[in-house]
């Protein structure tokens, strides 16, 4: 067997492990959707938090593990245009002297959060184990009509925003600026962090009206920047055959340009719609009291197309090696 | 603050920090039961398996933990007397070689596991992990009608079993004989394993069948055996608010009396029923191709009241240790 050299490759052999229809173990949608008994569907995703690995506990308080925690899993409902319904929390903790207490600081985070976005933990459990880990899945669905480009699936059902349908001629966007997070954890590491970027950092925001706001208004397809916008940028034109010219990048205050292209934890969404619906779109999220998106350029035919400005785009961003 | 000595204790300070309403998160209940936009209910639950702690990777096989992972998450949705609709997996490996092939073997027992109970796999997540972790949510639902003591819910919705329910005068079962996990695995550990044993260590099934028909017939209370027999009898008594007097354990082929006291990992299921339907229980569960489930004794007013035969039982089984 051929050494697994990246967490793609490792979740696309899983995918082939568990058959077809699965699209949404790790990249290929930010979350699954399910169908209930009743002849609805629901959309459900889950992620973890592992200390050490995603968050440095020498550098956040065990509160923020536990926002950051339920915040990057609703990001994952933010994308497909879906509103919260409720969490489970599985807490891994070590044993051991105070770790109780860590257990417990984690879950205040997770509550605040929770009750920012009235997402209710509806479930839970608490196991020991090595090393923390928080993995948090989240349970939603979309309702209401859907704009031009999208419309209610076979069983009737409005569909969720996946990360493919993005056609070419479609503009891209983005909900906010990028690399707040990435600066934010450089500022903490050299130990003089700005309050923005710390905050950034450690208090992350799903957008959720956003995503339910471009689902909308005709968004073809929508992904989160949890690994960075250059590679999560990637991953929806791979999802959706298409390639794309960046214009611009939004570079949020106290980043780097390479930190807004390749800093990850923003959980800023992009998202693709048809041309016609472009112009208006920054009125429309105006009018819903939300910020106005900023136009990152357009998709194009051909999948090999993948450039900002003139140059091409790497994917900059976090992947696991996992071989 | 106090120390939290025990998982109980810690779980009772989260579901504190979470509010009311929250009776899902550890003990309380094996399941949370969440509304859907439709007017429907699904049952949702999440459970870790960490290596070293729960399973030991130098006596089984990657696949068997896989398999594990998801057969105790459903077990609880077993003990809500719920059919599963779909599975999350949170996966987090450890980097460096090796590992990623043992995060596929772990996926194959997850699929085996998937395909026995018709229960797909809808979501997941790799995560990179200083060890091996799999968390597993699942999603259920219960149908149909309900016996004596049960009735639809206020919403028209059939409700769950819970843990709390159980009344004086009632009669406990259990699906199947315990302690066989606890001896397979200490087989395993000697290097001597019976095949039976070993199996059920390795290979444990989630009563889901029988859950449901328990349910059917009239379940006033339902428990999944995952820590011990005797502790999750107590858990059962502290939720109604009741105490029992038990007559008989049935003790698994291979296991002494001690392993099927508070031996975990059996997943059989711990059920109170009116004495009125006891008498039936047995043919029904026989009409049903299921085996006959056996009588564990009877449930007390007294809440102090805990006995196998005329000596108390101790709170035997495994609880983490997490102060």
């Amino acid at each position: 067997m051929t050494p697994l050299a990246t967490e793609d490759e490792l979740l696309q052999s899983i995918r082939g492990i568990l058959g077809n229809g699965i699209e949404s173990f790790g990249l290929r949608d930010d979350a699954g959707v399910m169908s209930t008994p009743d002849g609805g569907s629901i959309v459900v995703s889950v992620d973890s938090v592992v200390d050490g690995v995603h968050v440095d506990l020498a550098l956040c308080d065990p509160a923020d593990v536990g926002w950051k925690a339920l915040m990057q899993a609703l990001s994952d409902l933010a994308a497909m245009g879906a509103a919260p319904l409720g969490a489970l929390v599985a807490l891994c903790v070590p044993g051991g002297s105070g770790e109780g207490e860590l257990a417990l600081g984690m879950m205040h985070g997770v509550a605040e959060a929770a009750a920012a976005t009235a997402c209710p933990v509806v479930g839970g459990d608490v196991s020991e184990a090595p090393s923390l880990v928080a993995a948090v899945t989240v349970l939603g669905a979309v309702d209401g009509g859907r704009g031009e480009g999208g419309g209610a699936g076979a069983s009737g059902t409005p569909d969720p925003v996946s990360r493919a349908g993005a056609a070419p001629g479609d503009v891209l966007f983005v909900t906010g600026s990028c690399g707040g997070s990435a600066a934010g954890l450089r500022e903490l590491r050299a130990g003089s962090p700005g309050a923005d970027a710390a905050w950034s950092y450690r208090r992350p925001v799903a957008r959720l009206r956003e995503g339910a706001a471009a689902r909308r208004h005709g968004a073809h397809a929508m992904i989160d920047v949890s690994d960075g916008l250059a590679l999560d940028l990637h991953r929806l034109a791979d999802a959706s055959g298409v390639g794309f010219a960046l214009e611009d990048v939004p570079v949020a205050p106290g980043a780097t340009f390479e930190e807004a292209l390749g800093g990850g934890e923003d959980y800023e969404l992009v998202f693709a719609v048809g041309a016609a619906s472009a112009d208006a779109l920054g009125s429309r999220f105006d009018t819903e009291g939300l910020r106005e998106p900023t136009r990152l350029g357009v998709v194009a035919e051909d999948p090999d197309l993948r450039v900002l400005g003139t140059s091409p785009l790497d994917r900059l961003g976090w992947q696991h090696r996992v071989g």
